[in-house]
């Protein structure tokens, strides 16, 4: 269970979480890319050490090199990590308790400062952020030019560093064809829709990121506002499209709903792109008010804990762990 | 609920009901293809008014020409009247209170005198039908040769004019592809393997009309007999080959029957070869003991009262019978 889903968040019945992420690097420092695997590696760490891993605060530090692939792999899975920080050598993430904030250390940045909410919240999450931002501020000189703003290793990260996501259930919006339509009307806030996983990859139970795709020349405020605004407009035009289908294929929309809850909960092995499938049946039946198998969180986590390494961390192979998805699955509703 | 089914037959979780019909014909009085339309019909009929609607005596009589379509499917699909008697305008049924005995009248043959049991019993369900025809035998003077036996239109009836038909779900069998060969391994015993509703239909829930095909040359007895050797040995089969499924594949058949079962218990709507083959699948997992959600006598019902013409008889569209049906589903398991 993440625990920052525990906090049952704003228009959590389509969204599911926001993140934000600000990347930093040290001043004087070459970019990871180019100090990988050399003696400078520490002293990028040495600042992260100072601010957070000081007495009397609870965050951890884990070395990527610390980590089997299935542990990797989870905290892939569970958004902390990106692939990349998974495939370095000098990796590190530093997490606090309740996997809220947490910093990843030699991604493609130096720094990678992040927070996550449950629910709709890019305000409070930016603030979480950003707060995080000062404390590792006070430790580290941060690159920062003048006319662009802060520097990163990439381009398209320059100027605020910042970028602010909401993941949402966009259920109604997808089977209705009509979310690229929905989605391009916003091209003008800058702003981009993935799938769960990130780019190019299937949407996962219908679950996308949105979330903004230029740094550059925007105050972080504006930034925020305009993820914020899009995003709730994505919300109002789902539940639009929600009242639209339910009213008109009542009995079609509740048999879709009760069967994928029927095969939830009794099939005894199922596969993750099923689960997926019957898990954004059942979220959208939930919101419609068809059915309450499970709390919203709990339902969330499942399409998190039912990804292929949240259970191979528990061993077995992938017949075995199609059965533990059943078996997960089936708890959830008990 | 059909009222024979009620009493828990022999060997019912593979056995649904055993049929056995004799046909018989009146002495000196053409066959009913001759006689349509005629001023002899009446004639037809009177044996079988002072037969069975005699002051104390419950049987009813029903003329074909009074029922309305969706009444007479009803009745083919309970395997009470045959299509080609819905078909006639001169048609009658004789049935008693239970329906477990009826005579057709004016169908091939003058007179079609069928009982049924249910589960496996051809030898009970053989004695309750040739208690009807000696009662007949009373009133009506029998077509009847001393070479050829009793004299049938069709001359695969002749003889005996006895069919005893045993329907059995033969899931296992059947999906197994063994069927077939357990069947030709019995061709010596003149018996033969229908789909439930007759030569060509599709199988409907894997149960399959096991009966002879030979009326000819042998005693009664010995028709009951060959049926009964056949019956028993397919039930082995059957039971050998689910038993081996289930220990092979005891996670995968699991699955398939507790899906079936959620889909069952939640579709909101269901059509008919949908229907059945999720029942086929309940209920060899009946059988195995993997779930229990009503009587064997209730699954048996179910899958003849979800036949179109049942539902129909309440009236409404194909797509209000697939709601009805799956309401008539989910009521059986609460």
């Amino acid at each position: 269970m993440a625990y920052w889903l525990k906090a049952e968040g704003r228009e959590s019945d389509i969204a599911v979480s926001t993140r934000v992420r600000i990347a930093r690097n040290l001043a004087g420092m070459p970019f990871p890319h180019r100090i990988r695997g050399t003696n400078k590696v520490p002293k990028v760490k040495e600042p992260i050490k100072k601010a957070f891993l000081r007495p009397g605060m609870d965050f951890s530090l884990i070395e990527m090199k610390s980590l089997s692939p299935v542990e990797k792999t989870r905290l892939v899975e569970q958004h902390i990590i990106s692939k990349d920080l998974a495939a370095s050598e000098d990796g590190a993430v530093v997490l606090s308790p309740d996997e809220a904030v947490s910093v990843m250390i030699m991604e493609e940045d130096h720094f990678r400062l992040q927070a996550i909410k449950g629910g709709f919240d890019p305000e409070g999450t930016f603030e979480a952020c950003r707060e995080l931002e000062k404390m590792l501020g006070k430790e580290a000189e941060y690159a920062f030019d003048h006319k662009l703003g802060y520097l990163t290793a990439c381009p398209t990260n320059v100027g605020t560093g910042l970028r602010v996501s909401v993941m949402l259930h966009l259920k109604a919006l997808a089977m209705s064809g009509t979310l690229q339509s929905a989605l391009s009307s916003f091209s003008r806030f800058g702003v981009t829709a993935r799938g769960m996983y990130g780019e190019g990859t299937s949407a996962g139970a219908d679950m996308y990121q949105i979330s903004n795709q230029i740094t550059l020349g925007l105050r972080e405020e504006d930034i925020v506002k305009n993820i914020s605004t899009v995003v709730k407009s994505l919300i109002e035009k789902e539940r639009d499209v929600r009242r639209i289908l339910y009213k008109s294929n009542k009995l079609e929309i509740e048999d879709k709903v009760m069967r994928a809850y029927g095969l939830l909960r009794y099939a005894k092995k199922i596969n993750t792109e099923e689960a997926m499938e019957y898990l954004s049946w059942l979220n959208m039946g939930m919101g419609m008010g068809i059915v309450q198998p499970c709390t919203q969180d709990a339902l969330y986590n499942l399409v998190m804990d039912i990804m292929p390494a949240m259970l191979a961390a528990e061993g077995g192979t992938a017949a075995e762990r199609d059965k533990a998805r059943a078996e997960l699955i089936k708890k959830t509703f008990v």
